[in-house]
């Protein structure tokens, strides 16, 4: 049977790679991730379904057995991304897709070099600024931080395999389709398993 | 500005990957490319639309200056794919969409090593075998040795990038349709020329 793929977007924030990730995830072919976290649940939080809810002293026993395709800590609350229910989702054939800050994807690549990593690129630098100005979230120097990170993240981009650049979504959404139909028309790796049915038919 | 790519639409004969690229040459963003022919016009043929008709010391001449992204002589008739045209529509953003014998596909590689070569399969043996017979024009035992040597050729699959299955013409031509979309969104070759674009912004 064919298997799914891990497909992992990713990049600076504000550029809308949510709202993406969201559309793919209509998909009955995808499969959606649910993260551990050691914080507490907030109102309406439903234990297996927002998050899985565990203790400090099991999330660190998973980060022991490598049981997360990536991990951090943020604000004394730690995170992970489950291993195990995505590897089994591949194997029913479902593509697995996450949305992940950067060095989320970099440790996914790491624990599991099949990834196909997509770093979703904003318009431009103006736009993205704009789009924050908008928001008005943030003072003037919080903003023009946040742009010089913005392009010091950018310049990773050699890391990734494909590149959306959000400028308009439906086409984005389009794209990230394409990136993963085209994934799976990719000989490397299917070339055996295709060859053996032809030859079994004989 | 956004180059265009080569794509080489390639596989057994039979397996309909001439309707898969005549639907791809629909768009605007493929151009076609016009072979060269050292063999005569038949009635109707128009030089520059259907072939480009050269005389044998001109086709020498192009095979000479390497000016064929890939050539082969069929019963005494020479016919090659010209190399300028092809380059010089990349360059204008087109996407050259070939459809080519496999030995072509294979020269084609040599010549371009971007080229993005895509092979064509049937659903199965048994399918092109009856497809063929339900045409009526082949033997029992030419189709008994056709099948012998698309099995051959199905083991060179390896050399390729991608595969498509036309089980299903709509969704065969969709997976096409990913592919080109696919490979334009891929970082190598284009990361430094986007990160050129965000930093020249600053």
């Amino acid at each position: 049977m064919h298997k799914g793929k891990l497909f992992v977007f990713s990049g600076p924030s504000g550029t809308g790679k949510g709202t993406i990730v969201k559309e793919l995830l209509k998909s009955p072919d995808t499969w959606f991730s649910v993260s551990c976290t050691t914080r507490a649940p907030r109102e309406g939080e439903i234990d297996g379904v927002h998050y899985f809810f565990v203790t400090q002293e099991k999330y660190d026993q998973m980060v022991e057995e490598g049981g997360f395709l990536e991990h951090a800590s943020i604000y004394n609350n730690s995170y992970g991304t489950p291993k195990a229910p995505a590897l089994e989702a591949m194997e029913q054939g479902k593509d697995v897709i996450l949305d992940i800050e950067m060095q989320g994807a970099f440790q996914i690549k790491e624990a599991y070099p099949d990834a196909i990593l997509v770093f979703v690129l904003p318009p431009s630098l103006k736009e993205l600024s704009n789009r924050i100005h908008h928001r008005g979230t943030e003072t003037e120097e919080q903003i023009q931080v946040r742009m010089a990170t913005t392009l010091q993240e950018i310049e990773q981009l050699p890391k990734y395999h494909y590149f959306l650049i959000n400028d308009d979504l439906d086409r984005a959404v389009e794209d990230a389709k394409s990136i993963i139909k085209a994934e799976h028309c990719k000989v490397d790796g299917a070339a055996s398993s295709v060859i053996n049915r032809f030859k079994e038919e004989k």
